[in-house]
């Protein structure tokens, strides 16, 4: 690869939060990392390798200017003065580099990793993308709209349990529904598009045709990526919220799951 | 209180998940487990204070015998085998003794600060409640059944947006979706009860007078919880989720939001 062509290529930042040395998870991102890097150049955030600091507290704001106010103001009023801490800082500067953000992790108790969770609680912080105002609706931007959109994000998931167990009326509740808050509450919140889920099951049981069956669904789903439309939902500024902020009885009437908040 | 009424009481454990010295979080917090000692003795988890460890690792195991299986076999026969961290096991131990769990913490990002999910990653571990078989199914104790069945837990969350942007059809999803995976898929899985969530919205503009209104609304809560009704799920055992392990179509036909799973 040339220069040029480097210069070319879109950029991706690539979370991945998983303990172990040796895991299933650990072989999927260097193979999903690897296959990345034939149409994009990749930063990583390594986070247990890298030793994150996962826990949001009053030390990410002993630097700044403290504004007699509450948390959520003093945290607002230091990531505008760029004084929240450097780790923090250089988490930022990645993702605003980034076109496209990958995040992998292993479901734990239906939800991510603290370490991962750490990383959204100090690098999203107080609303990283959505400190301006919507000129259209007069409201902060969030929900489609700010500082991050027009980027995507893909989550790749391992679970220990089935399909069916994840699925629509699994009894552990749809994989969709269960990272609702991540997908749609952090990262559309925050204006960035997720693509589909890429879930890999039954990862506890994978025999080595099985993981390398794996492997291969992955790095091919990565290989289309630049083809694949991202998931679309309602935003804040199409009115289908307004004047309350739920959603307006003519859409999905009678619904209440989730997925009545897809465009 | 005399010592014969004090053994009489049932036990309680409070686990409470705030950084800020001072906060409305923590206000809650001392006013609520005040009211609480009033009809239970009361352990805390204080994480935040306690200096709590939150990231799982291969460190967790450090002690254990290696099965020379994957890191979940050897997570299960440390936690049998009594070989897991000390400051896991003494907080096993506290969730062991209580017949109530009381967990508060502010919504960060649509989910809970990663200290708590620290919590749950490492004392539920690999499975606190589930180590047996259930002797109706032949499947592990879970949703229902296990170690932990009987006890019931509360959930106090306080987040900055208001009810209709996080109730049913809110454009942030509702809160009882949004924390599905720690109800049901933690607590209920691990066969706790829990009750309704106790929310404290629009938490980041309340005046006084609205503190001191949410203090009084909480204790009263409280107060009343020995007469109040748990949320009761669908057990695994009940046979609504046979032969697979999605709802049975003539449960709630049609749908697929999360309420299907209430019995």
């Amino acid at each position: 690869m040339t220069v040029s062509d480097t210069q070319a290529l879109p950029h991706a930042l690539y979370v991945f939060a998983h303990p172990a040395e040796h895991s299933l998870n650990r072989h999927l991102f260097d193979a999903a990392r690897a296959e990345l890097e034939n149409t994009h150049t990749v930063a990583t955030s390594d986070l247990y390798k890298m030793g994150f600091q996962p826990l949001l507290s009053p030390a990410d704001l002993e630097h700044a200017t403290d504004s007699g106010a509450g948390f959520l103001e003093n945290w607002i009023a230091a990531q505008h003065a760029g004084e929240l801490p450097a780790d923090v800082r250089a988490e930022q500067q990645k993702l605003f580099d980034a076109d496209l953000l990958v995040i992998q992790f292993p479901l734990w108790w239906y939800g991510v990793p603290a370490m991962l969770k750490g990383w959204i609680d100090r690098v999203f912080g107080a609303g990283l993308g959505t400190d301006g105002v919507d000129s259209e609706t007069g409201l902060p931007e969030r929900y489609g709209a700010g500082r991050l959109a027009g980027k995507r994000a893909l989550l790749i998931v391992t679970a220990g349990e089935d399909a069916r167990t994840l699925g629509p009326r699994g009894i552990s509740g749809d994989l969709d529904s269960i990272l609702f808050g991540l997908r749609h509450g952090t990262l559309f919140y925050s204006g960035i598009d997720p693509y589909e889920t890429h879930a890999i099951f039954n990862a506890d049981g994978l025999d080595p045709e099985g993981v390398a069956a794996e492997v291969t669904r992955l790095r091919t789903r990565i290989a289309g990526l630049a083809t694949e439309e991202p998931v679309r939902f309602r935003t804040l500024r199409s009115g289908d919220y307004r004047p309350a902020r739920a959603l307006r009885e003519e859409f999905a009437p009678g619904r209440r799951d989730l997925e009545i908040h897809r465009a």
